[in-house]
């Protein structure tokens, strides 16, 4: 069955037909389909166009054809050109010829893009919940060790000691933008399209406000041109997406060099690491490394989906068919990526004696040159006398501590003997206590901070 | 003048140099650099580690660079690694050695954040002011032909007539979400991350909700590692500047093939049109063309930006230091070709006569169809009747109004005398009056949405 | 079966499990694993590894699973992790534990690496025939209508007249470039990773040389750690499918325009065009918007992988395991789409007189300055004169050659009566016959030529 | 002066003006548009279409116009639009109206191909010379420390020793596939547009075939309307050249990681590394970074053109132009990148002995499982065995060497006392002496097989 044919004399092409076709991905939104076909049987009895028993025997067969997807009984046909053909014919099968009152005044442009804001809401709800539980994740881990001391890094180099749980914490943050960019796009994903026909608009006094609200949509598109054109709301929907994977990639990159040998500073559970089909002493960090490899995905679909709406013209393109795998994709990854993060952070293992390990007194040379600001030193002469000490004690091979008395004395006549208590590291810790610091206070008061934001939801 | 020279002997490479100087680009957030660099004196003045009168100092000398910034007269040294560095470097001049006291707790690591930031929230807000100006020319033109009919196309075929100013309207809409997304993105650039060190954060008591206040921030930044590293904000500006780019290539596309002889609907101003060197003929629609171009170059720089983020470790590296031309870039790129395309828009020559020229019967296909719905057929069967007159009437060689009622009959005999009513097409646009559609009664509602939403500002 | 599990305790977490699991795509690889594995074993004889008889039990194993895949009888289980765990897992099932033989010496890393070799090897064979397809579609449709005239369109504006088959040939040479391209890729496709290992090499004596020349490889890796973590040649080839799609979308424009009710030049076979759901005069170019769209796919996957690659460690990490799905999907497409478009063009109709309507006298202004060059006027100056010519023309509403001699004499005193004589459609064309031009005879010598390129193959 | 105003009544929009201007980038053609027109004097007087002396006086005057450019004299008008009309608006002032001959028969369409391809060939020679001082950089260093064992990694994992010239190597052999695919490039670079006019060719005799000759042409592109549209040259050269960047980003990724205290393996030259503003201890390796992040940028320039060539319509669009900043700018980059990648390896200090304290015992896990498989074991089985014994050291904490023969014995009756010989890490390595193998013979053919290649240039 096609529902277009009447003006067309020849077939189509076997090869074309199975290029044109869609149904071998958009079958996902059979409940998005299903559901804008019920709420517009209703628009078409309010309307006067079919009678209320015609809606109803509409809506029962709809129904019907929803629960055989549901209970994947559902027979797709070779002839099925896409989910809208596949539910119509299916609908004529079940209740006969009344089945062709349903499109009226209706397009498929209309229909496909009411079809995958509905699809697109729910699974959007569904990313939502899944950061919430990461970062839910990465809280509840820093919590359990507000106690523990790590280096903290720039450029890879050692820099200045942190709370391993403001480290966590980092993640948390950038999670919560995502939060309010998913968010925000969801606003935007959430305005009905259904009513603007092929691009001119409902000729046949369909309520579209009606529509909305059976559909739960929260505002009606403006413009019936720009309506079934629109994919913005697709573009922005993986381009947040793209944005979780980088900050995934992040952490995964944090997580798979603190989990080498060398720095020790955490294992990943078993549950998330495999081993080597050639060396049986490995255990790798696939998960996060996969999690890290998925941003390339993630970016990749949103720049399919940037580069086919380039150049195109106004209304309805058949390209605009190309935006449906890019979409599935991104929520597909997310969907599957998150709940394993999850995974990993909650079980992972942490070594605070290697993190103790690696901090060593370089990592105070910023607070022995703050030493001299207090006595009224310039910083930036006490940057540099302090880097001639940092030489000293490493011509020496000693650290910073190990250098006499007279040494500083030789850098900086206002060093006192009471210098050697700067070699702190948990005073080092508590001094940066500004809001977003790293000192306990201040990440009591982040932990805080975000646990209202987890309890708002 | 090195900020950071005390612990090397040797001295930096030249190529290396040249490579890692940023100078060549970044100068041009000198104001930023300086406005954050006066609150931050300010702040330390607060908080007892300068006195006031070395405040004063210190902030009469960065007042002193910046004018000599605004009057082109300051001068960069090849060794001005960056903004920060010359800025710093000539206060060092101006106002000797209390120059040294104004990076204490202070890194460059929060300060070109901060910088950044100032810098995009400042050109966001010119930004948002150019595409509102598109979007009143655009709101102007639909306004002033609010009665000129032209064919509205789907896959560039006829598909249904429509008001020139609906089409008009259509970019309108686009913007609107663009100016939407760019508000959104502006609350999260409008975050302080001053205060936050290098990625620990601030050890020496300065207030950031002080900072903040001073500098216009609506919020303090939660964690100083995230601070120091968080680039979302830049990834975010690109993207919804891509989307503005996409948004303009489709109108692009739309006028280029509009301005084409075989439509002729539109001809842009000379002023926005240029020739050949060879073909003295040509007129060339090179200003939407360039538009439309530029699309690939703010995807470019978004993409630029992503792969930069992918992968890397958490905190500041100096990575980062490559997300600044491509923002620069997108912010110029929409700075030139806003008014570019609100000059276009607002001296567009439109040809009615060529629109009306344009639309054929078949356009009327679908109003042929609703007939026969209004006598009780099921659409898809008046659907597929209509495609056999639509047939037949090409097999003749005439317009569909031009067949026999004979003909209407054979195809079904629910078509009365009165079907040739249908053939008016100001009627056919009248009927699609629900909410976003084409009536002029719609349009006109439109036109005011869209106006309240330009008054908002 | 896991292949690596002996130094492990705890179970993988499900989610992790499916989530780490290639088995969903890389089942496609069967042929190649296998191929790789029937080379291997003969390897591992050679090497005196394993006896003789081993071998041939493990390479008959081995056959009668290839058996079981290619008849669509291998049962995938859940455990399978990945396509080389399925193939080992079955053939232990088949052949008992001298199964656990093959894998001497050989891991995951080389072999994945030499499946993905092998398989993109045969498939851009594949790909390469179907592009000649498209090649000699287009030379036929040239060949074809050789007399036929089109307007040659720079900017979207009529230019000059050149031939339909030049036009058609243009699109030929980009074509061939993209074979160029593909051969150059498969070269570097064409080199045998097997026998590197994980990362080190091979310990066991196994004979590179002689397993590529078993596999059919070109040549052997150099580098076993370059090897196992080296996939430009997936990047290289994702480039030059989308250099192909890009290609295609040109022509696609082109077609989708061209086949406007407003052009109206050619008209694509219903065979490859579709209808409307709601309107039933449409008749759209769906086929090539859809071939126009592909180009998005190809772009994001290609940049899925750079993003991927960005950044990585040397050697093998999880990530690589991202780069599976991209490739198959960009192979497919090309798979798909070009023999689409090879129907398209052999079935085109055209509307020679269309085309012919279309030429107006301002597409020879060019030859009308080309007059005045030849009696000596320099080029800048004649330019000048027509373009005035143009106005004048322009202003009285009439074409070129309705201008009085008068007018002509006007502009320039050079213009004789034989003026006249330039307004000639095929004049103009047949004068552009220099190397690469668009007179019948550089054509006939341009279809020539082309037609050489194709015998070779 | 425009080129183009004959028929135009009305000034271009000043803000247009600026917008359409590409004389800001395109001013570094001057020396290719010069060397072209000198050609196409030549040109036009083998047609005769200039007589000998015109053509002296037209190339007199560029030659000056030249001169005036690499003398930075040459002053650019605000109405210079590009510097085709720049040159021509110059060698008027200098040779009066002759210079109006020049154009004759020729277009900004096919000048600019012309142009950007005489300057890609150009810069594309200087990066290949650059590429191969980093290849020999590479050669150098592993050259000079063929017996340092390193550890050699996946996932980040230590997996089994290797040599540390093998690692270095193995960036040798990804640079030579960047060198071979700028080297094919090159060969689609050279090819002459010239002669093709706007879009359908020269109309006026003039000979290509000696115009590609004058200007070290390979080849003469065959269609015209290809040849003034096809930028398959410009995607090319950005592609390799991304992936050059992407390549030197895994470089990058090691060599950050490699020069952090955890792993200790090489440190940065100071020539190479910078500080921090704020931290005084701290050396960065800010070029290596750098570097990685270059890739983005790089990246980022394909997609630029990618996106700029999707959709477009064949032949010459004013988009087009849009083509050479991202050139440009990958071509400049990597002109600055490579010779600091070199000087980073050439001046690389390399740790040997903590490259020595990071090999343990689980690394030979592999040879342990290979014993076996001499006594028979199918590896697999083995491998299960290593395992568990790698298990049994790891609870009792000590190295697999220091587990008693009797556990051994346990674990599998095969292993005898002769069981221990296999921890030797320099005899680990020279096992795997395959091709591509890490032991020291078969890096000794590596090396040798690269010097050759350098060799030939």
């Amino acid at each position: 069955m096609k529902l277009w044919g009447g003006r067309f004399e020849a077939q189509t092409d076997e090869l074309m037909e199975q290029f044109n076709a869609s149904i071998g991905f958009d079958w996902r939104m059979y409940d998005a389909d299903i559901g804008g076909s019920v709420a517009y049987a209703k628009g078409l009895a309010r309307a006067g166009l079919i009678t209320p028993s015609e809606a109803e025997t509409l809506i029962d067969g709809l129904e019907k054809v929803r629960q055989e997807f549901a209970a994947g009984e559902f027979e797709i046909r070779l002839s099925d050109e896409d989910i809208h053909t596949a539910v119509e014919r299916r609908l004529y099968e079940l209740v006969g010829s009344v089945a062709g009152k349903l499109h009226t005044g209706r397009s498929r442009n209309d229909q496909v893009a009411t079809d995958m804001r509905l699809y697109t809401r729910a699974a959007l709800g569904r990313v939502l919940a899944a950061l919430t539980n990461v970062q839910a994740a990465l809280l509840s881990q820093a919590d359990a060790h507000r106690d523990v001391l790590m280096p903290g890094y720039t450029h890879v180099q050692r820099a200045q000691p942190v709370l391993f749980s403001h480290w966590l914490m980092s993640s948390f943050w950038a999670l919560q933008r995502d939060r309010e960019r998913l968010t925000e796009a969801l606003a935007r994903v959430n305005v009905l399209p259904l009513g603007s026909g092929a691009l001119a608009g409902n000729a046949l006094g369909v309520d579209r406000a009606f529509l909305a609200e059976e559909l739960g949509f929260a505002t009606v598109s403006p413009n019936s041109m720009d309506a079934v054109g629109d994919r913005d709301f697709v573009a922005e929907t993986l381009f947040a997406a793209a944005m979780v994977g980088l900050h995934l990639s992040r952490l995964g990159e944090d997580l798979v060099m603190y989990s080498s040998a060398e720095f020790g500073f955490v294992t990943l559970d078993e549950a998330y690491a495999t081993g080597s089909s050639l060396m049986p002493q490995k255990l790798n960090p696939d998960s996060m490394e996969l999690v890290r490899g998925k941003a390339g995905r993630l970016v990749g679909n949103l720049v399919s989906v940037l580069t086919l709406l380039k150049g195109l013209p106004s209304t309805y393109d058949k390209d605009l068919q190309e935006d449906k795998e890019p979409l599935f994709d991104s929520l597909d990854t997310l969907h599957l990526t998150l709940p394993v993060v999850a995974g990993v952070i909650r079980t992972l293992r942490i070594h605070p004696e290697r993190m103790a390990a690696a901090l060593d007194d370089g990592m105070l040379a910023t607070d022995l040159a703050d030493y001299l600001v207090r006595q009224g030193v310039p910083f930036r002469e006490s940057h540099g006398v302090v880097g001639r000490l940092v030489r000293a004690a490493q011509a020496q091979g000693v650290p910073l501590r190990d250098l006499p008395l007279d040494a500083y004395h030789e850098a900086d006549q206002r060093f006192g003997p009471d210098v050697y208590t700067v070699f702190d590291m948990r005073q080092s810790v508590a001094r940066r206590d500004s809001i977003g610091g790293t000192a306990p206070s201040a990440v009591a008061l982040q932990l805080q901070q975000a646990r209202a934001l987890l309890n708002q939801g």
